[in-house]
């Protein structure tokens, strides 16, 4: 993967998958990185950003062709949406699996992807930049949790913004079908720093450990074999055989 | 035509593409419209958002199943944009096909029209509406002027919109293949507002009538056989058999 050069605006939300995408574009020897974190007024709005912070730190100390973070402001968007994200209706104690068979999500904001990869492509033809790196993974996808995540509408959106720059700028989604398990090992692997990373839908002081994204993170830890470097509120017990997340300066750079 | 059932929100931009498709849309029968008037900074701004508030009261009279209108701020998005529709290059004075053989024109926003559609998609999705009305048409498409208006570009985002809202709003574009005389020629039998409408690029007293976009217009009418009901700063003579624009009360309604 070494080698492929692109200057790519990447989707950093401040939570694991997007930490890992970041990475692996850096990874990939990316000529320059552009991050882009937007506000939505969702609860863990500050959390997020905080952890978004952090993580543009870690990688800006170890990468020149860094571009200044980008905030993007996305609340007028979403004042009229009913969203659990958005404390607009009661966020769920659960798993998504358990929250509907097939469906969206309580937790999801309405068509919010598609605020986020329309600004992310202003910004790559503002910048000269030819790539979105956006971190929609299978989970997400799966039944139909968030629409707004599935190949499909990722799919047709490459397709727009392939065609609507111009064939200038393309998106990429490199977990769209990875499970966050299979994030988990790579971010292992790449060396990213998971322990900055923030997920939690609750705003809380510590991630809560029993909302949805708490449940499905614990799960994908648990899964890849490791434990979670972060401190939860509430935090059933991790498997014997996990071995802990090393914190490391980068082992591939 | 007529019967169809339909909840739609139409964007609005004051001008007489998206001012013909508000008039198809209430001649359709729909039985809930919401208009979507969206700012960001272009040089005509004022004007247009002037002329949009004029066809909605227009509307308002007629109809009593229009929602109150609806405004969008964009500014943000677009602050680092060159486009000489924001002043931030220079306007030509010439024709659209003058200006390039192939490729964007001077006056694009940048992927400006996927911000429109995912504003209008999560209002849709807020308001339980099930159609969005777009007004790209065939001349803005032609020679890749306006990328955001091609086919290929709505069509991907016509499903990107059905697929990421779950099957609940679908993207129409009545004139994607029709040119501006035979959307002249439609207001005509629609009876459309087209008096009230502002088209010209420079925010002037009066459209100029040399800027790209008003040349356009007034070739249309002139292909369309009628003359144009706005005043021009600088007007060419209008053909003799020119028809005049009927100011008339939606004789179809």
């Amino acid at each position: 993967m070494k080698g492929a050069v692109m200057k790519a605006v990447v989707l950093l939300s401040g939570g694991m998958d997007s930490t890992t995408a970041l990475a692996l574009t850096v990874h990939q020897g990316a000529e320059a990185i552009a991050t882009v974190t937007a506000s939505y007024g969702s609860l863990h709005q500050e959390k997020e950003t905080e952890a978004a912070r952090r993580v543009y730190a870690h990688f800006l100390k170890r990468h020149a062709t860094i571009h200044s973070p980008i905030k993007l402001d996305l609340h007028s968007a979403f004042t009229r949406s009913k969203s659990a994200l958005l404390g607009n209706d009661s966020m769920p104690d659960s798993k998504y699996s358990d929250l509907s068979v097939d469906g969206p999500s309580a937790t999801v904001v309405p068509f919010r992807n598609a605020h986020l990869l329309s600004s992310a492509t202003t910004i790559a033809l503002d910048l000269e930049y030819d790539t979105i790196v956006f971190a929609a993974h299978a989970n997400d996808a799966a039944h139909w949790a968030y629409p707004d995540c599935t190949p499909e509408f990722t799919g047709a959106m490459a397709c727009a913004i392939y065609v609507g720059s111009m064939h200038k700028v393309r998106l990429t989604t490199p977990f769209q079908f990875s499970t966050k398990a299979e994030i988990v090992k790579l971010a292992a692997e790449l060396g990213a720093p998971l322990q900055l990373t923030w997920s939690c839908y609750r705003g809380l002081e510590k991630p809560c450990g029993t909302c949805p994204t708490c449940l499905e993170r614990i799960g994908a830890f648990k899964l890849a074999g490791y434990k979670d470097p972060v401190e939860y509120l509430y935090e059933s017990p991790w498997p014997e055989h996990s071995r802990a997340w090393e914190v490391q300066n980068d082992p591939l750079h």
